[in-house]
């Protein structure tokens, strides 16, 4: 079939909105309809090309849908499924999938590459084939996607918000509740309000987390932050940790959460600083994949006992956890609606991807013409 | 009392052996008679002024002896029972104690400056007050220390293999048991055979471990490493690197843990690589409490979920640990003996560290006359 999608042509270069081929789904793949998709920053370090990915790529990989076709060998979703592209694949046999690590199911490796899991294409532009961002490629209406990357959720859940659950609300809310093990009383710094930082935000006040302290150089996010669950805001690191020091008594807090897009060296040493004896640092976001530097105290580690704690997708495993956040979403615990700031039209895409880099969004979304 | 102990006067001086004044205990303090003390790369540092400590100081963390007299206040201990001095106290009021954290006990930074907990000094030479390493200073026959530092142990357990419980063993042990959480039928990678090496090999080996590859530059290990319970020995991290990929298919190790007295930026980079997906590298040693600056691949953590994770005294609660591991040494489940590869007089000290840095020792230890 033919649509439109946004291709990444060249490193550096703007989405270009052109017409694109897309085949059919084969043995254990899965032809959807994107209804929306979120507009994450790490579709934005592709283009800036500290992502590394092959191009020409398809971008998005946030996204829910509904099932129209189903390839041979797909055995858990029906044409007329509601669902959501999980940025993660779960194959459900690989060691980690079997032990309840899915977030790290060996088919991602395949699928970052974004090819399908048989190492092809599905989909072609100007007389090539065309990438899609980590196997979705949801800047475009339609995909053909891996079953293992689709979660089936419930009809009534708009797909307008349930597209967030596919990588940055899930994320932030898993740092909070997975890797940082937020406990009720917690104090926990979150570094960031954006797309992530809503879903950490959030997951460490669902954890119980006494105060929340939220730091973002954009003042315009504080009312958001405080709905999101903030009970301080602070518009620089300095601040924050003044503001840590004097609520904490000089202890620190207990978890800080770092859901910037672009982490530097000088990021990490700050919030080892802000956590206490025992406390864990979260990395979450998914770029710059350039190495940082950074001057590592080893006292923080050897004297302090401090941790510094990667967190892929937040460590969820979407096929449980998606449902569930979107339950908590249903009885008004989990907000979406107000991470989503701006709607797009796919056309719009460049202009959306100004307005996140200018701070103007918690997260902007697309909304797909079909 | 007057005794001869080995006094640190300048960084970079060989240690002094010489008369010092010892005053009584005042209120919560014990006086012990030290029987022996491990060598601990940690004094070492003290003397190369890398591990920030002020002196003119008694060296020596790594003690176990015999109650001489008891101040005022103090509750559980009587003269001629035997202990450990634990290198880290343990209050049991502080909000770390309270909560199963006691290696992180409040008191420990006061002790760590080399004072009494009441900021005074109890040791004198030449006219002047003297610090002592970690309110301890078991480079000497005795010592006024905190009760809160000293663990009662058994009367039947030499006093010479007791004392490793003090510093070094139990915190590789712990660094195993308690922070890489090593489980049933895991690869584990141990980088260094010394002292705290020797004790995370066996907290491997205790916790299941299937394959424990040991990493030590010092080719006249291996037969202790094996002893301990390595599976495998290699003499360079490359070589490490190569055997793990081969003996995991590929997946390589669960845990790393870094046992060395002296870290290098790159060699957190090596860590990280040798584990899978989600695996942890683990940093023990004290010091040098300089910075290091690794290049820090960020794709190690965010994109592969590593984690970076200190443990201090290998987290252990000392005072429910120690006898626990004295209990695992008398069934001749916990190697001791054969950690100690060198007895020492104090006058012996600075030949005794010749041999450390040469590689020659698991761990030396001073007997002490009285």
């Amino acid at each position: 079939m033919k649509m439109n999608a946004a291709i990444l042509w060249d490193y550096g270069q703007d989405w270009s909105v052109e017409e694109v081929e897309l085949d059919p789904p084969k043995d254990g793949e899965v032809l959807v309809s994107f209804e929306a998709t979120g507009l994450c920053h790490s579709d934005h370090h592709i283009r800036d090309g500290d992502l590394v990915a092959p191009i020409p790529l398809i971008g998005g990989h946030e996204g829910a849908g509904i099932v129209q076709e189903v390839g041979p060998g797909v055995r858990d979703l029906k044409v007329g499924d509601h669902i959501v592209a999980a940025f993660l694949p779960a194959c459900g046999r690989c060691r980690w999938c079997a032990t309840g690590k899915s977030n790290l199911c060996d088919m991602g490796a395949e699928i970052l590459m974004g090819l399908q899991p048989d190492g092809t294409f599905r989909r072609h532009a100007r007389g090539q084939d065309i990438y899609a961002a980590i196997g979705l490629g949801t800047f475009a209406p339609y995909g053909t996607v891996p079953e293992a990357s689709l979660v089936k959720i419930d009809d009534d859940i708009p797909l307008t918000r349930a597209c967030l659950l596919g990588c940055g609300v899930t994320t932030g809310w898993g740092s909070a509740v997975n890797t940082a093990d937020v406990a009720p009383g917690d104090t926990v710094v979150v570094i960031g309000c954006g797309g992530i930082g809503s879903g950490a935000i959030q997951g460490a006040r669902l954890a119980g987390a006494e105060k929340i302290v939220v730091i973002d150089i954009v003042e315009s996010k504080r009312d958001k932050a405080f709905l999101f669950g903030a009970t301080h805001f602070a518009t620089s690191i300095a601040e924050g940790t003044e503001l840590v020091r004097e609520l904490t008594k000089g202890v620190m807090a207990d978890s800080a959460l770092l859901t910037v897009g672009l982490v530097e060296g000088q990021m990490i040493n700050d919030a080892l600083e802000l956590v206490s004896k025992g406390g864990a640092v979260v990395l979450t976001a998914l770029a710059p994949m350039t190495d940082v530097t950074p001057v590592l105290p080893m006292t923080m580690f050897t004297l302090f006992q401090k941790r510094l704690l990667g967190s892929l997708y937040g460590q969820a495993n979407p096929r449980a956890d998606i449902p569930k956040l979107l339950s908590l979403y249903r009885q008004g615990k989990l907000l979406l609606d107000e991470t989503v700031t701006h709607e797009y039209k796919l056309g719009e895409i460049n202009n959306a991807y100004d307005d996140m880099l200018a701070g103007r969004n918690i997260r902007g979304v697309v909304l797909h013409d079909h």
